[in-house]
């Protein structure tokens, strides 16, 4: 029969990513500080990839900025390779192998990104690829590149060479023990194409490197029109461009999240991008300020908004910031056991009100035996709603609070601030 | 919890439809020659909606074209009833009723076509709603019209009243005995709006009329990003513009059913619309030469590619044509019982090759177990092509070709003309 | 050769324009009110158009809401006419005349607006059309309306009697004495088309009816690609949506002038809209608070330039407040005759910087001689900018400012607000 | 005031390029001929632009298509050079210098194609640029590729140095004797950006070079929107993408032609692209069988309504063909005096009826005294269409058939077959 993706994430990955926080001057001090505060205090929960974002293999990155046309560490084989003076442990060649066994040792998982594509210098000195003839000029895209950033050009599909560039890059990343990629400047379908075919080779790749990776597709808005391909290729896609600390933002996930309500589940993970928390931009500073920095602009009912959205429409979860550095409340709101619950719970989650243009957005989820299930409550609005939930509560029902940790009684109305949410779990007996 | 549909289709309906060799000029005795027709040579296959397609209420629709602001027979609450004239036994007030009946009778179902909205008749001469003190006026959209048609204006969901006059439609539907309900210029989404909220409101009143009504929404393209309101709310919905004898329009189909593939199964039906088989257009002349008419121009190998991706897609399939003049090819086409299974079968089907845009085009079934599947393969190209299955055959297992009729030996690679197409049913062992 | 518009209108047309400050509720006294104060204060700097706007065939319509499918005043031909509960005047069948009379006797011009098209409801009588056997049934196009009112049904190009019905409308307007015709709902390209062969139809109907009326055409954007069609047929034409009160929507007028600035000059005047000035919305209020209103929300800045883009652009200046409630600062802006003279001024302007996105954005005039000029600075920008004129200042030269009314000396260097201008004519000796 | 492009040419230029037979793999050989050929036999006529098209920097083309990511003669300071395998007299560094002058001296102007931006492989070296210490790298943009050929980065005009850059291109052609230069993947907008400041830059670059250099932009179709930029700073540009031997492209350009209508003028010339005649395609071939080409397809009525079109417009006349290789028909439909005489009057012409979309399209020209104009009629549809002068004869009239070259009678009458045209120049007493 057909063939499909080989490994499956059977609940939406959970972590943190270097990007918003240390953008493209991540270093193995930074990598490894995360990690470390992870498995301390984290991972009990379910947090466990830990994710170097972009441009690892620039030596002079230093901020979120990339430096145009700028010379990359390269192998023979036209495999970029961590910056020593960044990754000291990747030395001799040894690539991010030390790392991942670190990380690996935490008990967590180890991810890296990379851009769709083979590297223009590559391309202009013509270097060779593993495991064929042909050379870097004969598989690169006449006319496909990124729109920011000037590293790489795509992969011609139809090239002899094309499927064994991308079978020596994933045999490298497997070699290292990576067990997560995020390939970013493929899945956007706004004024650029979604490059379908790359992702295929990528997939194949994967196969037949035989280690279980999970394919993570960055930037969106990813094309619902193409969903049963991602569903077939990929574990994660994501769903919106790059989400920030913005309310305007936040409020238009509610429309994305009903766009792809009935594309989740086994190894299907839409993804709503990163949760920026509390410090951010931490390493995007230029010049001699380079340590600029700035604490989440959401406020508390947004974030927990935002964390109530993520765990019932089941995005992967991935962390946005410094985790040594996390406050209270932050580490409060990624720590509560019964709102992740919602995100590792079997059933799809729907919205259940009429449209995501009203005030209150309700989702609510799949429940097989109609015994048991998650009903969230939203003001989108800029104004107080009063919200009625549209139960009847016998004596033996119980409706929990999941922020508030604790049953409510028998009132069922309540007040709802402008962005604020209330989570609720329903037990119903027949 | 939710609302969902009250009324779920178990498989694709399968029926008849008038528009295809009728148009508007349908009247009771065509109605009834072909439900004739139906009961006795097809019922047994599993063929069983007998649908009266557009205009039944304009008495001097002639041909498949539309007279514009005619006076319409209309009853005292702005509710269209069927011209006299067309089908005499409406006579008295009492509607489809007696052919309902009839239909019925004959083991078989009864559907009709209802634009949506309400007469703008009704709304200039500011009728009653039954149900409410509102009037015709108050509930019509001010900017809401069909594009092709000048018989309705919209309904505005937002007034009172307007829920009232759907429930109104749907109670006096459920009173004939209507099975079916094919709602016209409602799910369009190029240049046109998707009226969601207007099937919201025919859904909610075929809920309360009590009687499990089909609702199907016409014309497409239905837009994927609302696939999850036409699954709340619908049974079948259309994925094309108007599907006719063209080969163009034919392939075309190939990219909308890969589009729509993970959206069918129980009460999701996207529709690749009508069959037009055999003899088309009969009703569709004006003036004196109003009987033309024409012979479906798709070749047999078109043809039996036609049927087979709408019954592996699982569309529904609604013939149309002039059953009672139906030629032998034509007929063996819907009676051949082992495609017909492929429509029936509970499995999600999906393009398996990489693009519906590949030389030939592979379509197979999910298969729980991995011991029996369909798999149909379709050249779409101008040239022949020579496909080789993707099978190791052993001694146990059996390759069963659906169009004829026989199990296939050791050789799995053939030839495949321009537009033709192989349909196999595959059983292993493991 | 070709059939060209016969009326030209030599200047940008100079007026008032009752929808800014009363939307539908306008009516004899207002208008009369507001002509006898330009006869008496603007007259003489060249306002002279008098325009009474939309829905002075509604008898009930008080606010600048629209009361839908309510019955309008027509006469036996289809054609709307004055209600006369709100222009006594009208009465017996007079019609605008009277109107139109006492206004020229002040010395002024008098304009009225009308929607594209047949009234409905002369569609769904069947109404009669002034010299022809067609009835308005016959004429009516089946799939226009108008998005934001529901009056009138589009008249189609194609169908026999379709001119005589404009030519009857016009041929009435020319007895009234009208001056200038504002027509609606026809311009806009953005989702709607623009309606051509009504436009045309108007255009010959203005020509058979032998009176030099204006035609001006509402609302836009109007479609730069049919720029040579308005140039033959009309007089005016919008090319923005509504403008009102709101920085942004000023800031977006300079790239709107961008795009049409060389397509100015005799009897091509693209139309920035109706200048909303001091007292506003005055007849906008609804049920109870019905003379609600509220005072224009630009800043002194912001208002000159508003006027200032305007005026060297050669827009049409038709006033949007209630003249006889002026503010001194307002009644200033519109006097300034070394202003007003830009907007008289027989030569083209266009921008002279490099783009619309500059922080400072230039216009100047086409100046045959080189010898006398106009010079405006825009600081579109949020903050302060320094700008330094591109002009070496002989002894015999001369830099006039415009607002100031006063000549400059040696320093061509100044610092501009933000969203404020300076507006300066330039004589140089060569 | 203002500035403007320096050199305004007040006529459509007339010339051959090479790329329709040649592709890019014209060479000194085929130049020179086809200068001679000019010379003598059409330079009487006004002809007299022979342009070199695409990449005569690349050593190795030799057909129509372009070989990826190769390498390209450059000089030191990354501006690309002629290769002297194929322009033997380059040699020593003397560049198009020695060709310009042969062409000169028969007469005749010589112009060349580039691309806007700077080479690939010298920002991959980080070459220098004449005067400015900033490298190829530092100028380049890092999102602006051309979509089709792998040759350049697109320059950022934001950039130090960037102006240098194009500066030095521009004294470089000027020293050469460069007469005309065509500028490529600068002005589509069609899913691409007008490439604005590029244009502005080498504007700026041909106004410090001292030489009139007309810049022709290229491909289409241009903005109408950016209109008056183009008027500014270029004297032609393309409105439409590659024009071919294909009637839907002819019958496209009539629309074109509207849209741009009121554009043309002194230095004002929008491009209907090359006219392609007789033998096309000599040079495409690829591999062994090298020297492949075709016949134009059009129809002996379908070349006359192109160089109708293209004359009575005024679109720049440029020959796309080899010439000593033209036959008699097609020579005689270049060498028609009365009808070039149309491209070269100094009136505006514009559509005289009402739609693009009519049977029959009239184009007519402005004409100040009303006394002498032409007037075209061109049968777009596919059946014969009769066609009526709309003129009234007088005694002292004359109706002069330019392609016949004979004056009419009375009779004003005529047949038109499809696809062809007639085109009359008009002459009345008052």
């Amino acid at each position: 029969m057909d063939q499909k993706k080989v490994y499956v994430a059977k609940r939406p990955p959970m972590g943190w990513n270097s990007w918003d926080c240390y953008g493209a001057s991540v270093n193995e001090e930074i990598l490894l500080g995360n990690a470390g505060y992870m498995a301390e205090n984290l991972k009990e929960f379910g947090w466990k990839y830990v994710v170097c974002d972009i441009q690892w293999y620039e030596p002079t990155a230093d901020s979120h900025e990339y430096h145009p046309f700028v010379e990359l560490e390269m192998d023979q084989y036209s495999r970029l390779m961590p910056a020593v003076n960044r990754f000291p442990s990747a030395a001799g060649g040894k690539g991010f192998g030390p790392i991942a066994r670190m990380i690996h040792e935490m008990g967590l998982k180890f991810g890296i990104h990379i851009l769709r594509g083979i590297p223009r210098q590559a391309v202009h000195r013509n270097s060779k690829i593993l495991g064929t003839d042909r050379t870097a000029k004969e598989i690169a895209s006449t006319a496909s590149i990124c729109m920011w950033n000037t590293d790489m050009y795509g992969v011609d599909a139809s090239k002899e060479g094309a499927q064994e560039y991308y079978d020596s890059l994933f045999e490298l990343y497997a070699q290292w023990g990576v067990d997560f990629v995020k390939v970013d400047d493929i899945c956007r379908h706004v004024k650029e194409p979604f490059y379908e075919k790359e992702m295929i080779m990528m997939a194949r790749a994967i196969e037949r490197s035989g280690r279980p990776i999970v394919l993570s597709l960055s930037p969106g808005p990813a094309n619902i029109e193409k969903a049963h391909q991602y569903e077939r290729f990929a574990n994660m896609w994501r769903i919106t461009d790059d989400f920030w600390d913005d309310w305007k933002l936040l409020k238009a996930m509610f429309e994305r999240c009903e766009v792809w309500q009935r594309h989740t589940g086994e190894g299907n993970w839409p993804d709503c991008d990163m949760i920026p928390l509390n410090v951010l931009g931490w390493g995007w500073g230029t010049g001699k300020d380079k340590k600029r920095g700035w604490t989440s602009k959401f406020t508390k009912d947004e974030a927990r908004t935002m964390i109530t959205l993520w765990s019932i429409f089941r995005s992967p979860l991935m962390l946005g910031t410094d985790l040594p550095q996390l406050d209270d409340f932050s580490l409060s709101l990624i720590t509560n056991d019964e709102i992740l619950a919602m995100n590792k719970n079997p059933y799809q989650a729907f919205m259940s009100s009429d449209s995501s243009s009203d005030n209150v957005v309700i989702w609510t989820n799949d429940c097989p035996d109609d015994l048991e299930y998650y009903e969230c409550y939203f003001n989108v609005s800029e104004e107080v709603q009063t919200v009625k939930l549209n139960i009847t509560i016998g004596s033996d029902d119980n409706i929990r609070d999941l922020w508030e940790h604790k049953d409510l009684g028998a009132s069922t109305a309540f007040e709802l601030a402008p962005h604020a949410c209330r989570a609720f779990k329903i037990r119903v007996t027949k």
